[in-house]
């Protein structure tokens, strides 16, 4: 084989041409071959191909064979000893979503119930999260808030906690995808963010990398979304099924509604908390929203894992596991297992400390009828639950609470959100942000359902949107 | 003024925006302000930003601000003080193309036949020229054959020697457009070069700091040209007109043939003294091409320089100054005042001392109907004439000399070329591309004019292309 020159792939691109499977692969090894004694390519090179492939785009072929060169750029989880059926989920990002803190523990409850020849659960979560960036909240931020929890485990020891709980909640290693932190180092200062196609080769190089026989994807829509528009989230679901199918792995998208900050709080503890309490059976009703989406997303789970029928079945499955408390038995061994101070659990409000609260009250009647979501969510890192860059330190008890949801009739006067802080002087601004979120009319609004849209591949490989379910 | 941020321009130009004229001074600013202490802008946004504007394009005003931006971003020929009309030539590079040995001494020696009042050359040519690159010669490699000729005049320099000799021919200097240096450093290794909007703003930006009242593009078109249709060679050269008029520079493009290389010799010291024969009197028939430009060229400029009231008479002006030895006086002049040796001059034949040197004669009759132009440019470069990336070195003796010309009438045997190296080793495969670039037919070809069109602008700054002079 010739020799591939990165220069050659920039033109091929630029000229609007399709990539060959050796140019990608040859272009991702450079990348991460790339030594200061060996510069094989320099990052301009690869600004200008990702700003070539922002504008050009990528075929479902490209996509595929650049995600799968990423995916094995390092080390990748190798979940074949285990004999189980890998599954994950993944959530494109939004205020208030702690899905996976229910969904983890509700699909290691079903595997530990069905254990294989060996004794290991018939079902494994190998969950790789990340952390809070901008308008987003992150599920390593808010496990770290768990005493001695340890989100730093080795692949080895990965397999090990798979092996006794069933699902792990861990962070991303040093060595997994390492093309993906330095395209994305990269992308996060070149104006090439934003491209359906590199979100692509980004998240599902990583979620591959956990070895998954299936994969259930929460793409969000709405204001609070990352895609600023319906269209756009849902061609990003479609690349990210088909690259996921293209790997053989099984991968259905949910289109989801982030209009308002999902379940009764946002922050970090206070996520913990909230679901904690479903988990012990406390139902609170702000968390209506996030308990039907938890069960859709599980339900989708448990069906692709051969549990169920349907998703639907699978999402009344899924509710019987939270309601007979094995979810929350799960959840304590997993959290045990990486080192968790479980006995915070007992009055998860007993814990949640922070130095500074206000209660935000409404100053006329009527009804919620939007909210700017996006605004929301900085308003809750602006409180010191997020961070502007990576890096940040986040604020363990920083946070805010939903009184009212979209469409909720409104009294003058009547509570509507309580900020929380660490420092009483990051209250004002955080509170104006809030208030400047809201829309109260005197009509009551028509508010999308949570699940807007499914998007699966038909056998032939076909994308395919089934009615909603 | 808020501060402008590289990643806004970056965003601004991906989306497809127009681009303020404060966001591109800002750019270019923080390309050449840069310090490692302060590090406005990295290698990988000015990436992203070319390829952006390779795939986005520029309009004319953001073309003209870019090209400015660039032209300002270091010191400038300030010609004011020697009140006279300064006009220059640009080619697009070609094989053979020497035009500007030629044209500058004719034009000189215009200048120096209508003093000002100070006694300074009316016309006066402020020649900043370039080297040799891949297929195409340069105008310096050339010059600095003759011995103990200095290119590296600083702009004080510049401006005596204009004073004195009408015009100067020299390099580049480290501080005139340093922009350019670091985008073409990028472009060069990022697959951004070929881009008509770049092109323009890297040409113009170092003509126009070189304080033009006008100035004549000689843009190649055909086999051996660097952009690759006549169309896109078209689309440069009106772009680089706008550009210059929207600059207060006058400005006309001649498209031309580069489809054999130009005149007799190609290469170095044969091309210098292929010059000064023509200059002396001695019009080679191989040359006849070479001169009808040279002619159109200094006749376009004798025009715009007031000399002549169409273009056509000022290139019978040129002949007559061609024909009465005032350009070789020019010449001379120009060149013993940059320190050459004008000895060699007497009998230019004798200098050429090339250690090895060989004939292709033909192989079958016929008529040499066309050649791989750019192929021949590359058999001159192998031959050790030109270089295959900026700072290798050349040979001053290396190059061919062309016995035929498109249209030719071949016998079997016939002398086509003779080779000079200066390593016998260098002649096997240069004389195998030569021979692989000629297609000879029972047929006469029909031949394209020398200028194929003139692209210029109206007074009101349209672009209009006037029939062939």
């Amino acid at each position: 084989m010739t020799k591939i020159h990165p220069i050659d792939v920039i033109l091929h691109k630029r000229d609007g041409l399709e990539l060959r499977d050796e140019e990608i692969q040859a272009f991702i090894r450079a990348i991460v071959e790339w030594t200061p004694r060996q510069q094989l390519v320099t990052d301009a090179q690869i600004a200008s191909l990702l700003m070539a492939i922002f504008l050009q785009g990528l075929n479902r072929r490209e996509l595929a064979t650049l995600t799968s060169a990423m995916r094995f750029s390092g080390e990748t989880f190798d979940a074949a000893p285990l004999k189980t059926f890998t599954i994950d989920k993944h959530s494109t990002g939004g205020v208030g979503d702690k899905t996976s803190l229910l969904v983890a523990p509700i699909l290691a409850a079903a595997g530990l119930a069905h254990p294989n020849e060996e004794g290991i659960p018939g079902i494994c979560v190998p969950m790789i999260s990340g952390r809070s960036l901008g308008h987003t909240g992150g599920t390593l931020d808010k496990l770290e808030t768990i005493p001695g929890f340890n989100s730093q485990l080795d692949l080895k020891q990965l397999a090990e906690t798979l092996r006794i709980c069933g699902a792990a909640l861990i962070g991303q290693t040093p060595r997994i995808v390492p093309a993906d932190r330095i395209l994305y180092a990269l992308r996060d200062h070149t104006g090439t963010v934003e491209s359906p196609f590199l979100i692509t080769a980004s998240i599902m190089s990583k979620k591959l990398a956990e070895s998954l026989n299936a994969l259930v994807l929460d793409v969000k829509v709405g204001c609070g979304a990352f895609m600023p528009t319906y269209e756009k989230s849902r061609q990003l679901a479609e690349l990210m099924v088909s690259t996921g199918e293209a790997a053989g792995t099984r991968t259905v998208a949910l289109l989801t509604s982030m209009e308002e900050p999902l379940g009764r709080f946002s922050g970090n503890w206070v996520e913990v908390w909230e679901c904690v309490d479903i988990m012990q059976g406390k139902r609170h009703p702000m968390s209506a929203d996030l308990i039907e989406l938890s069960l859709a997303l599980a339900g989708w789970m448990l069906h692709l894992a051969g549990q169920a029928s349907s998703p639907q079945q699978g999402a009344q499955l899924a509710d019987q596991i939270l309601n007979s408390g094995d979810a929350y038995q799960a959840w304590l061994k997993i959290i045990a297992a990486q080192g968790g101070d479980i006995s915070v659990f007992e009055d998860p409000a007993a814990h949640h400390k922070p130095a500074a609260r206000r209660t935000l009250n409404a100053t006329q009647a009527g009804y919620l009828s939007s909210m700017d979501c996006r605004l929301a969510g900085w308003a809750v890192q602006r409180l010191g639950a997020g961070r502007a860059k990576p890096g940040d330190a986040v604020s363990a008890h920083a946070g805010i609470e939903s009184h009212v949801k979209l469409g909720s009739r409104i009294e003058e006067g009547q509570p509507l959100f309580t900020l929380f802080s660490e420092d009483p002087l990051k209250l004002d601004q955080p509170e104006q942000m809030l208030r400047d979120t809201l829309r109260i009319t005197p009509q009551p609004p028509s508010i999308p359902p949570i699940v807007r849209e499914v998007v699966s591949a038909t056998p032939t490989g076909n994308l395919l949107t089934p009615e909603i379910p």
